[in-house]
């Protein structure tokens, strides 16, 4: 394919793109396949000559769609949104055709530097202090990580290396493998499981804390956890807060917590992968109070914040902790102005894409009261959802809700919550996938799409009231329906 | 934006796209700008209204393009290549439209199951050992990773857990940490630094092994450190062996290293990250003999396959090897189908965009044969740029010259090597990096773009003869032509 092939291709796959997007209602939002559906459609192996691009296009209807998820229909309401918009796709295509690899600033300048600047944007938007960004003297900044996962594991990686080297300053004698021995880090019981994962992958101990009535970290559970393992030799090292977690979207108290960490020589680092980007609005920006004590803080763009994946703002206060942790400079990398820093000494991953540009287009065609308005729509539609729930004596809410997930279940067992979802799930017409709080099998209903309304949200409570009643009447035609109903 | 505008911006972007591309030549390939060029371009904040679609465009020529490293330049010959093709940015348009994360099956069948059948495709192409493969029933199979680093990692990691694990089995009472404290992994000393990385972020020992005189890793050299390690109380677990090593495209000897790395119960990952697209040409597949001892392989097809980045294609043995070392299931990700396996198991990251689409278009679109003969041009074109170096008395060819790579030199000290480099560089007609081989400071010519031909590697190479020849006459006037040549 050639240039002028690619104008045309290119003008198609547009069209069928836009196609897709304004049509996507109309699409049953979870597919219908069983595992194992692809494998028969398509040949067992890549074809010897090349085939036509009408071949494959009219692939896409026949193979993929059939087992696609519409994470972008009005009717998804599962795990929490990832972030759609018809910016962020123009700056991706931008992106793909520059295809530079970022790994340092002499690889392509624009990229790290852009990325620097965004992340600034990015930070002030959230008023975050002004430790936390890069300026053009600043010890801090910000970086975009692929996801939370590896922004928690860098943040756990960064904190043990800065802990081993702290005690050997003062034990020179120490092995830093009898040292990590002793490390603790912690988290929520509520904490999303890649937190778990990172104290898996560092090879430290992960302790998960228990939370209070709303799911929240408080500072006396820290105080009491941190007795305990000093007291038994333990090194605790590492916090992982979150502002908004999976299960139920809670906030962990880092008011409380983080003078703790701060007196106590931890590393607090912040995971707020889908809150984060609630708050850009003042309304919701004391959520983040407290943040001023952390070393790291994370969000995601990606999910709330109109930047298509991958995109997850990571900012630390001290670069040089996380740089110390990492920096390899092999000759083939060196160049002329070594000294200009490039994010790649913060990640895994060396490569990096030019993703700074998703954020530009997209803060600048949004503009602050754009991206404002976009999660206020959708932080009101969860509470209109609230109010539908509320209204029904049958349901209950099982969190409060502060932005835009709705934890709710039937007043009755985990049994029929269970067989409810399956039901909802089974029919096809909205998607919707569970927590479990306090024991309690819950239902999750997050705003996702950046198209739903107010009517879909309607719609998607009348059907779930539906099949809940029709459910209840079955249990009552059978005589088992709880007490409690 | 909405559907209408996205219509036709997006012919709009796949027009400058094409144009860029088109006309890539024209523009300098390295940029002239100084480091912290861009912040004084754009505003220190984010705007507050939204802006027109025509100022953040009109930025692209102003704020980026001045600082972008053209990676796809006939005139770009640093690093390695990475890969770019139209069918490959068509995907990608496609994978930005869905949407989809794909961390299980269920959320999003497609995303799952087409990467599982691209990499048993491209496994095949590679004629990849049947036990690499997922089939339908293998107990092995391929997952598409960010990049090589990031696969590196993983396979430390649950070789690292297996060890930890086996060991544990007939010594229940030795400690994990004990263990890990124990450990010695290795590799080449011509290895990437994102090996040495994996060792520091993995918390185990690390030991670079001594090359032969073709760069090479050799078996002997390996029983040798494995006695002297076992002697001294350690526990060899794992070898990363590399194929065609970032300085000087060097194999090491996994033919002998192999069955020592099986006898002695060792994890053989292969890092074959940019030499491995080549394997899928019978005349190069031998270099890849051995892989049937590894319990791991990666390649990048982001790299010299046509597959833009990320995409670093990774294969196992044994899939429980890898998940058991990472999986984790809260209720959230449950499912109907949880047996049915997803790749994000197999990662750091939990999300992962819809890569696969990017390989099935470039495997179908360029047919097996139009990728072969697509790294046949570039062995050639360098093939043909080694014969214009080695027909120049005063240069000196560095390492066999196997695939795309090139090592040269002048015959004399390093100094002049590089001043001659910082000359190519400075004049920006060309673009090189360098490398150390054996003390030696060595100038490493990379076929990378796809549209790089003879002209521009004829062109390349008078250049570079011109400035030695300029350097050589300057060195005369001073009396300071060292007496080599």
């Amino acid at each position: 394919m050639d240039a002028a092939e690619f104008r045309r291709r290119g003008k198609e796959m547009v069209d069928y793109v836009a196609d897709y997007l304004e049509n996507i209602e109309k699409r049953q939002v979870y597919p219908d396949v069983e595992p194992g559906y692809l494998r028969s459609l398509i040949p067992e192996e890549a074809p010897e000559e090349a085939e036509s691009y009408e071949d494959v296009v009219k692939d896409i209807e026949r193979v993929i769609m059939p087992g696609v998820t519409h994470w972008h229909s009005p009717y998804f309401y599962a795990y929490f949104p990832t972030a759609h918009s018809f910016p962020a796709m123009l700056a991706d295509m931008l992106c793909g055709a520059i295809g530079c690899i970022g790994f340092s600033w002499a690889a392509s300048p624009a990229c790290t530097e852009l990325e620097t600047v965004m992340l600034d944007w990015l930070g002030k938007m959230l008023k975050l202090p002004e430790d936390f960004l890069a300026g053009t003297e600043g010890r801090g900044g910000g970086v975009i990580q692929g996801t939370a996962s590896e922004a928690t594991l860098i943040a756990l990686l960064a904190a043990r290396s800065k802990i081993v080297k702290l005690i050997q300053a003062d034990h020179p004698d120490r092995s830093e493998t009898d040292i990590i021995s002793k490390l603790v880090a912690y988290s929520s019981d509520q904490a999303h499981s890649s937190v778990e994962r990172a104290g898996l992958i560092g090879g430290v101990r992960m302790k998960k804390m228990p939370t209070d009535s709303k799911f929240s970290v408080r500072g006396a559970a820290l105080q009491k956890v941190l007795e305990e393992d000093r007291a038994a030799g333990l090194i605790p090292f590492f916090f992982c807060a979150t502002l908004g977690t999976t299960p139920s979207c809670a906030f962990d108290c880092i008011t409380e917590l983080g003078p703790i960490c701060n007196a106590e020589k931890i590393w607090m680092h912040i995971d707020a992968a889908y809150a984060g980007s609630a708050f850009i609005c003042p309304e919701f920006r004391p959520l983040l109070n407290g943040v001023e004590f952390a070393d790291s803080f994370n969000f995601n763009p990606h999910k709330w914040l109109l930047v298509n994946f991958d995109c997850s703002a990571m900012w630390v206060k001290k670069r040089s902790d996380i740089i110390g942790a990492f920096k390899m400079e092999p000759l083939y990398l060196k160049h002329d102005h070594q000294e200009s820093g490039n994010q790649s000494h913060w990640q895994i991953p060396l490569g990096r894409r030019f993703r700074s540009l998703k954020m530009w287009f997209v803060f600048r065609m949004y503009g602050l009261k754009g991206l404002q308005a976009y999660i206020r729509k959708h932080v009101g539609l969860a509470k209109e959802f609230e109010t539908l729930v509320r209204a029904d004596q049958r349901f209950e809410i099982s969190a409060d809700v502060v932005l835009g997930l709705v934890c709710f279940r039937f007043k009755g067992s985990n049994e029929l919550n269970e067989t409810l979802l399956k039901r909802i799930n089974r029919a096809r017409k909205i998607h919707l996938v569970p927590c479990q709080l306090a024991g309690k099998f819950v239902l999750r209903f997050a705003v996702c799409a950046r198209t739903t309304e107010s009517r879909h949200v309607q719609e998607a409570w009348s059907h779930i009231s539906h099949l809940a009643s029709e459910l209840l009447q079955e249990l009552v035609e059978k005589s088992e329906i709880p007490n409690s109903l």
